[in-house]
């Protein structure tokens, strides 16, 4: 019998780390220092794609003129914002993202992190779940032409593994993810941990969807064969 | 002809104001100084019930003993993180909420406000939407026996109105809104302004849903009558 060799690539903030809102409070204030009013659910419905895409659309459907100074300033000023919460402690793994990764490497299933974010904020994000970039494969922003919900990232992350993306699961908590899993062809598994819905989840295209990694865990024999 | 005389009765946070996601970190850093250990997606799905409640049912799930002085120090240190947000100016109202009061006023159609919140933290949000709490009936958490998801706010809201509960629309933000207002008699108009999922809502009994208080006001004549 083939041993099965299901790859398992990660989002990183809601899916392994407890992330989104900060993230989203961190963007309501660079958006509100630039002047660009805008609720802050119509931000976390955005969380997830790639922040220069993600301003784009903010600005452009807030009629503002996008320059890249303008750019440049929103995703700094969210960076600073989103560490400042990162330095007092409120972020932290989800339950059960430690004891997947350590599953999943325990089996020999190979596991890799893509992610929007760039090194700069995916760096505290890392250390807290003690992932080493020098040994797990982590495909961040910077490394790809274009973010989700193209599916540009998953892709790197599957030929960084060696794996065929059509045998790979996209594990991750927004539409976006779930998008670009399907314009992968890979599968993908939603988690509820970013705070979408479960509808909107499975309306993206979700093959499954579980509460966290810990819900992930306890129903792996779903997803990925025992050895 | 007998004229319409639907009464509107709001739900605060979330559904006005946009103060969730605030209210979620607010309670997250309260839940963390008492060394209770919670996803943010979970404090978020249970917001809108009331406080007592939801700390009840949160300390219920993680365990943890429910002591009065132990739900007392949340509430303080939940009010206290939260209106730190007020007066740094992140909290608004949400677009449309101030010309939708205003319209129905105009229109002679009686409305109310009925928030699981309290006094305290409520006192702000009716400051930035110029609601003058001697003049319009604004119903509170420590004015009736139970708060949402049981009905008592709205039926006070409807009694306070001198209104028909079964010719009410109850428009509000969160599933417990929705449930409440089942079991209640009136009509749920759900908003997706405090973030959770279209499906959620309606699922949860929403009549119709609108994205917020200015998408409301422009699709108002489907659920009342123009004068």
């Amino acid at each position: 019998m083939p041993r099965n060799d299901t790859a398992f690539l990660f989002d990183l903030d809601g899916t392994l780390v407890d992330s989104v809102y900060q993230h989203v409070l961190a963007w309501k204030e660079a958006l509100d220092k630039e002047g660009v009013e805008l609720s802050v659910w119509r931000i976390h419905r955005k969380i997830g794609m790639s922040g220069g895409l993600f301003a784009n659309i903010l600005l452009r459907e807030t009629g503002l003129e996008i320059t890249e100074e303008r750019l440049a300033r929103l995703r700094d000023w969210h960076a600073e914002a989103f560490n400042r919460q990162h330095t007092q402690g409120s972020v932290r793994p989800l339950p059960g993202a430690r004891e997947l990764l350590a599953y999943l490497t325990a089996q020999d299933i190979p596991w890799a992190i893509a992610t929007s974010g760039r090194m700069e904020t995916a760096a505290h994000n890392l250390e807290a779940l003690g992932v080493d970039p020098s040994k797990i494969p982590v495909v961040t922003r910077d490394q790809v032409r274009h973010a989700k919900p193209d599916p540009d990232l998953f892709l790197a992350a599957a030929a960084r593994l060696g794996v065929d993306i059509h045998q790979s699961l996209v594990i991750g908590d927004s539409v976006w993810d779930m998008l670009a899993a399907q314009r992968a062809r890979a599968l993908g598994v939603g988690l509820l941990s970013g705070g979408y819905g479960l509808a909107e989840l499975q309306q993206s295209g979700a093959f499954r969807v579980y509460d966290d990694p810990a819900d992930l865990l306890r129903h792996i024999d779903e997803v990925a064969a025992r050895d």
